[in-house]
């Protein structure tokens, strides 16, 4: 990597694009991105970010617009797809067609596989994948890292542990595939009908050494980050078993009983009671962090893709 | 009172934690953003309000996001819960430290009593309360009192009268318990069912002489501020009975044939048509300066809390 | 004309109110608005847009808010009226007096025919119509002009053809008002059911040359430009109707076999098939670029109502 050049007007659309050194480059600007976070800077001033929703995602998208008027910018879009002109039936590629003409940069989160990536294919500006089908969300993945390295350091070297479901949990098949760039170990931890997909599996064992589970109790001890996802009532016919196994991989201060003393425990959020209240407040609880490491790393997504990153 | 510094990180959550001091000094500020409010300002230049409404109420909302613009900062947030993350079952709690990291301070309107409370003490940054449950709604009061004042001069000494619903009106709560702060004669005219709590009457009629009624008529004449609000249609279980009362509660030019000359009609709005169209070009009708009003006191208490009035 | 002040303050409510000299000086300053769009500029800093959407319209709303950013100004506002207080029963001139507290300048849509009139009526700040009822919206017709300007160096001397559903059809009725003031010769092209309505076609064809026809097919290659538009569904009571007429009118590469090469090709959008994708790639298409000039037919408006454009 040479710079920001290779950023400038850039889709990102899956993490399955970044190599090893972009996602440091993106690790590293948005290092220089934490005193701005808190003291604003007008860096881009006059440019304007669409969020265009078309599944409802409060966090993200605020995130997104907060991120955006840190750096001076502005905003405009809409936050379900239910107000907008979809309803009259419009396709995307013509909402993408215009709203390129409204905005410098489009963040887009959408119900469908490939959403994103069709429509970088008609945006004459860069689009940003907020989270599309069951499988990319590489904002995500790259703020889950960012978190790792902050934490700890260094993403090499770690044991990660995933927890919960690991099947349809969109947010985990990007963050498995980014770090397998790396040299950790990782553990996942779910129960029989929610592992991770064959597919997502094999790229990923061909890296890194991969451990699956279907208990907690053993894994606890001897990882350095808990990675916990919500495990979805709709994804169980049956209720009891529901209630189950959402007990038997929910997170107090029980389990943690035999955990590392610097482990690391982070979430994508929301969360439902998969994490106990009990656990924020301890050293181990990282998820509120996360929340703010996501604004300084979409600041210089932004930054870098519109060419105001130095 | 010495200055801004008791204000700067202050929530606002109720108008029982203000002291009479601590109202005119917001009332003070108030009058220096008069000038602001007409030609804009960059006083709050990088930093960004979040507008977290779980109940839609536009004219707040967009109140307080304008107070923000003039101001020279942003806004982010949405416009009620459907499209929050709420729907996911996520709790308050939660909500409020991911927002917190988005913004510099948080406008929460909600249905339930005691949410600002619990947000405030989860939040590193000030909340405002932009009104919960049934009594809470300290902005509402101030704005309401920074117009009686600009009105009439000073509140110490004015005869004032709510008149309709004093039982559910969210506002008038609020603005009773402040005015008894102040030297006033209150009334409060209402039909029986809708009669302002015990509770509420209790602490205020400590303070100053309380005259209920169910009859507007011989009131009219004594007073110099009537604070309309709305009738309910859903308070009555019986239409009969709500068109009824509805009606014997109307402000019309007949209603107001033996009012002073100088007095004053506010209304927190909306209205249904408890103040006729006839009112609204006579000297009496306030309420739209109020709302003219409700931006300068929001700059005035955004301001303060973020440490930007002088 | 004598310059900007006759727009200074001024409403938007109808076509019907402008001037060929107005309309030409709108498209004069929107021209000094192109780099503007690009680069972004301050001229508006501190003015405050209300976007007043009581219907929703995706499109236009982001594009008055993009215009407004791209001026250095702020937006608020709501995308749909059940946001709104109007599910209160509030009337439509009781949220202007609120609104125009709030903003420096309101745009509105809103489904019923005299809302903007009536809107500017009650306010103190200028209306913008963002399309109201069935015959309004003369932002449109201003940038399909735009756009036939840039495209076609003037307007005089154009043979137009309109085609689809111009019986309820808003766009086209403002747009064939307009377009009568200057000298054109227009061509009608719809089923029976979608004519022009009889009062508009009366006015224009005081003016200009007009043709109706019920076939597209010997009209295609007589004329300079074609403004397509959706044929509703809903305007057929039996589906096996709609299917035929939606046929005949359809634009493909076919029915543009002896079209005059430099054809340009106009839609308001959203478009359903009306117009075949194989088309977007012919220098024909001009509807995408019709989306960026409404950016600076809007900024135009923007800077001109609010004194800001030299």
């Amino acid at each position: 990597m040479g710079g920001s050049l290779e950023f400038e007007g850039r889709d990102i659309i899956s993490i399955k694009d970044f190599s090893r050194e972009e996602i440091n480059y993106v690790f590293k600007t948005a290092k220089t991105m934490e005193p701005l976070a808190s003291k604003g800077s007008q860096i881009l001033r006059g440019k304007i970010l669409a969020t265009l929703f078309f599944e409802a995602s409060t966090r993200t998208r605020l995130s997104f617009e907060s991120a955006m008027h840190k750096l001076g910018g502005s905003t405009i879009g809409f936050a379900e797809a239910e107000i907008a002109s979809v309803k009259k039936g419009e396709n995307l590629a013509d909402t993408i067609r215009t709203v390129e003409n409204y905005a410098d940069v489009i963040a887009l989160r959408h119900p469908l596989e490939g959403a994103a990536r069709l429509a970088a294919e008609f945006s004459r500006v860069p689009i940003i994948n907020g989270g599309s089908g069951a499988e990319e969300h590489p904002t995500q993945a790259l703020l889950d890292m960012y978190t790792m390295v902050k934490e700890k350091g260094k993403i090499d070297g770690l044991k990660v542990a995933f927890v919960g479901d690991l099947r349809y949990g969109r947010t985990v098949h990007s963050l498995a595939y980014a770090l397998s760039l790396y040299n950790i170990e990782l553990y996942l931890v779910s129960p029989e009908t929610l592992k991770m997909r064959r597919e997502v599996l094999q790229t990923i064992k061909e890296r890194i050494p991969v451990v699956e589970r279907t208990s907690l109790e053993k894994i606890v001890p001897l990882v350095d980050v808990l990675y916990v996802t919500r495990i979805q009532r709709e994804r169980f016919p049956d209720p009891a078993e529901y209630a189950k196994v959402k007990g038997s991989y929910r997170i107090d201060l029980q389990a943690l009983s035999e955990a590392k003393k610097d482990l690391t425990i982070l979430h994508p959020l929301p969360r439902l009671d998969e994490i106990a209240a009990e656990v924020d407040s301890t050293p181990y609880a990282r998820y509120f962090q996360q929340v703010r490491n996501s604004i300084v790393v979409r600041m210089a997504l932004l930054a870098l893709i519109l060419g105001a990153a130095k």
